[in-house]
C-alpha cells in the first residue's frame, strides 16, 4: 500500500494509548468538575444542515465549514462549533429544559483551516454556559467554575483577568474616539498584553488617532474602575471560592467583541506561552440571532489542546505509562490455566492486570513487553511454585523479586 | 427560522442531558473494564482519505460511506468503522507499538444507511482487539473481557455462544454439500437461533439441497463437539473468569464468515429482544488484506446503542435524574454572598452542588426548578438562619426541613 496513504489526513492526528490516555485523564478530571457544579451534558450529531451553520460565523469562516451534498441530495455539514448546535437545541427543547439551564458539551469540531502549530482540522471544544438567567450570579458561577477546572487540573498559578465590555466603549467614547474607528481602536487596545504601549501607540497613530488622544486614552485604561455590576461579579465569585489574588480586573481585555454583550474573561497560565487556555463572557443576544429564541447566555470554551500542552508542560498528568498494575507471565501451556486463574483473581480484586496473551512466548519476551509498557510489577507461575500454592512477585522497578501466597498479592500490589 | 432545520439530520440524534448521562455513566464503566483488564485506548480522525475506506467492506457498504472532496481538492471520507483505521495504524507504528498489542477504541461511525428503529446514521462503535498473536490464550481473555464488561455493566442474565468457523466447514464438508452452495448453507444455519428447524429445511432444500442432506446436517450439528483448539478457549476463558453456565459451544453460530478465520462468538442477554449485544472472533488475515502488514487479531465489537436500550430496559442506571445532590437556593441579593459560600463550602467537601443563579427569581421558582431537575435536598440561607450562623436543610423527597450548622451540612447531605 501506498505509503502516503497511511498517514493521517494534513491537519488531524492520531492519537496512539500515551496520548489518548493523557486525552482522557483531562477529560474526566473536567467532566468531574462540571458535575460538581451542576452542569449537566449535552450531545449533538457531528452533521447538520448545512443551512443552520452557514452564515452564522461571518464571511471568513464560512469557507473553513466542511461541507458537502450526502447521498440523499441534502446539503450538510461538519459541526464547525458547539454554540449555533446548542442554539437549534435551546430553540427545539425550550419547553421541556430546566431554566435557566447549565449544560456542558465536549466533542469534536472541524474547521478547514490552514495547519500549523498547534492549530488543527479536528479538535476537541469543551465548552459550558448557563443559559436563560441576565443574573450576576450566573456571571460569577461560570468565572469561579473556569477557575475550579484548572484548580482540579492541578495547576498552581494561573490568573483570570476580567472585563466588562460596556467599560472599554465608555472608556474610547470618553476620550472621543470617532464611532467608526472604534472596533479598530479596542482592537489595538486588546494586543496590549503582548505589545508595549509604545507599539500600540505607533498602532493607533498610523490608524489616525491624534497622539495626545492615544496619551489620554492609556490613563484612562489605568484608572478606570469596575462597573457597579462587575465589582458584584467580582465579589460573587470569591464567595464561590475564587482566590483574589486570582483574578484581575483587566479594562484593556477586549475578546473580540463581536457578540458579548458586559463580561468577558479569560484564563492565562503562568509561564504558559501560547496564550490564554480559556475564554468567555456573557452573550445575550446571540441564542436570539443564530435560531430565533430570545435566551440570555453565559459561558466559555475551554482550549483543550492548550490545556493538554500545559497539563504536559507542567508534568501534570499521571506519572504511570500504562493502566496496567501487573503483568501475570505465562510459564508454558500446561501452566496457563493457573496463570489465568491467577489473573482472574487480581482482576477481582480491582487490580489493573494483564496475562501475556500467549503460552508459546519466552519468560524473557514477556519481560521485555512489560519493560515497554513499563508495566510496574510481574508475576510467575511456575511449576515449583504451584506446588507450593505460591507465586513469584517482581518489583520490576527494584529488581526485588519475593515469593508470595496469592492471597497476599492484592495486597503487596496495590 | 424554518421549523424544519431545528431538527437534527434523519439517522442523527440530540442526546439531551438524560441521554447524555445514560451514555457517560455506559462508556466509564465500559472503560475500567478494558483498563482492568489492560486494554488501552486509541483515537483515530473521523475524517481519513477515500481511498483506504473504499473497497475495504464490499460493493454494498461502499455507497454507505459519506465521502466528498474536501476544500483542497482531496477525496476524503467519514470513520465508517474502526477496523480499518486500526489497520493503518498498525500499519504505520507498527515498530513503537507493544506486541501483543491490546487496544480499545470508542467512537462514533457514519454510515449512509436508510434509518429505521434502532440503526443510526450517526453511532458509537466500542472494540477491543488483541494484534500479533494467534494463542488461544489470546481467544479466551477476548471471550472473558467480554463476559466482564456486561457483568461489570450489572447484567445478571447473558449468555456467550461460542463456535469456530472450521466447524461449521467440516459439518457441511462431511454432508456432502456442493462448495459454490457452502456460504449459502451457512447463512440459513446462521437463522437457527431465530426460525425452526422445519422454516430453516425449506431454506435449504429451496437452495437445493435434498431432503436426506438437510436430516443429517441437522443431526451433525447436534451432535459435533468443539475442536482442541475451541475446547482449550472454552476452558481458559473459565479459567479467566467466565462462569460456566454462560458459555454455549454453539456449532450454528456463523457471524458472517467473510473474514474471521476460527474462534467466533456472540454475547446474547436474556429477554433481550434486539439480538446479539456483542460479536467478534479471530480474524487473521484481515488487517494484512487491509493495509499490508501482516498481523493477526481477535477481538470484539459492542453494540453501544442495544447496551444503552437494555441498561435502560432492566433498570441498570443510575436512579438519579440529574449529578446534583443539593441546590442553594438565593433568598435575595443581600444574601447572595452568604449563599455563594455556603456553595463553595458544599462543593469543597466534594458535593455536587448547585447555586440558583440569579437573585431575583421567587424562592417558590427556585424550588420548581429543583423539583423538574429531581435534586434530593435544598438549602435556604435566610436572614434570620445567617444571624445564627446556621442555614434551612430541606430534604424534597420526604419535605422534611431541619436548621443546620454550616458545619454539620457536608455530613447530612451525602
Amino acid at each position: 500500500m501506498d505509503n502516503n496513504l497511511l498517514q493521517p489526513l494534513k491537519g488531524f492526528r492520531d492519537f496512539l494509548p500515551e496520548d489518548a490516555k493523557k486525552r482522557s485523564f483531562a477529560i474526566d478530571n473536567i467532566k468531574s468538575t462540571f458535575e460538581l457544579y451542576g452542569f449537566e451534558p449535552l450531545e449533538t450529531p457531528a452533521l447538520e444542515y448545512e443551512s443552520l451553520l452557514l452564515g452564522k460565523y461571518g464571511d471568513e469562516a464560512d469557507k473553513l465549514i466542511y461541507r458537502f451534498e450526502d447521498e440523499g441530495g441534502r446539503r450538510v455539514a461538519l459541526r464547525y462549533d458547539q454554540t449555533v448546535p446548542t442554539a437549534r437545541i435551546l430553540a427545539s427543547y425550550k419547553q421541556q429544559l430546566p431554566m435557566p439551564w447549565k449544560r456542558y458539551q465536549i466533542q469534536p469540531v472541524w474547521r478547514a483551516e490552514k495547519p500549523q502549530r498547534g492549530r488543527f482540522r479536528e479538535f476537541f471544544q469543551c465548552d459550558a454556559d448557563i443559559y436563560g438567567t441576565t443574573s450576576p450570579l450566573a456571571d460569577a458561577e461560570i468565572v469561579a467554575l473556569a477557575n475550579a477546572l484548572f484548580q482540579n487540573l492541578g495547576f498552581r498559578d494561573f490568573k483570570i483577568y476580567i472585563n466588562d465590555r460596556n467599560i472599554l466603549f465608555d472608556v474610547i467614547g470618553f476620550v472621543k474616539i470617532p464611532p467608526e474607528l472604534q472596533f479598530s481602536v479596542i482592537a489595538s487596545i486588546d494586543k496590549l498584553d503582548r505589545k508595549s504601549e509604545e507599539e500600540v501607540a505607533s498602532e493607533l497613530i498610523a490608524k489616525g488617532i491624534d497622539t495626545n488622544t492615544v496619551k489620554h486614552l492609556f490613563e484612562h485604561l489605568k484608572t478606570v474602575k469596575p462597573t457597579q455590576k462587575l465589582q458584584e461579579v467580582l465579589d460573587l465569585s470569591q464567595n464561590l471560592g475564587v482566590n483574589k489574588e486570582r483574578l484581575f480586573f483587566e479594562p484593556r481585555l477586549a475578546r473580540g467583541l463581536d457578540y458579548y454583550t458586559s463580561t468577558i474573561f479569560e484564563v492565562k497560565i503562568d509561564d504558559y506561552p501560547a496564550g490564554s487556555v480559556l475564554g468567555g463572557g456573557r452573550y445575550d443576544n446571540l441564542i436570539d440571532t443564530l435560531c430565533s429564541v430570545d435566551i440570555p447566555a453565559v459561558g466559555f470554551a475551554l482550549g483543550f489542546d492548550r490545556t493538554i500542552e500545559a497539563l504536559d508542560m507542567f508534568g501534570l498528568f499521571p506519572k504511570e505509562k500504562t493502566y496496567t498494575k501487573v503483568l501475570v507471565s505465562v510459564f508454558n501451556k500446561d501452566l496457563a490455566d493457573e496463570a489465568a486463574m491467577v489473573a482472574a483473581n487480581l482482576r477481582g480484586n480491582g487490580i489493573e492486570t494483564e496475562i501475556f496473551p500467549s503460552y508459546e512466548v519466552k519468560l524473557e519476551k514477556q519481560l521485555k513487553y512489560a519493560d515497554k509498557k513499563q508495566i510496574p510489577w510481574l508475576v510467575v507461575v511456575g511449576p515449583e511454585e504451584v506446588n507450593k500454592n505460591k507465586v513469584v512477585l517482581k518489583n520490576l522497578n527494584t529488581g526485588k523479586q519475593t515469593e508470595e501466597k496469592l492471597s497476599d498479592l492484592p495486597e503487596k500490589i496495590s
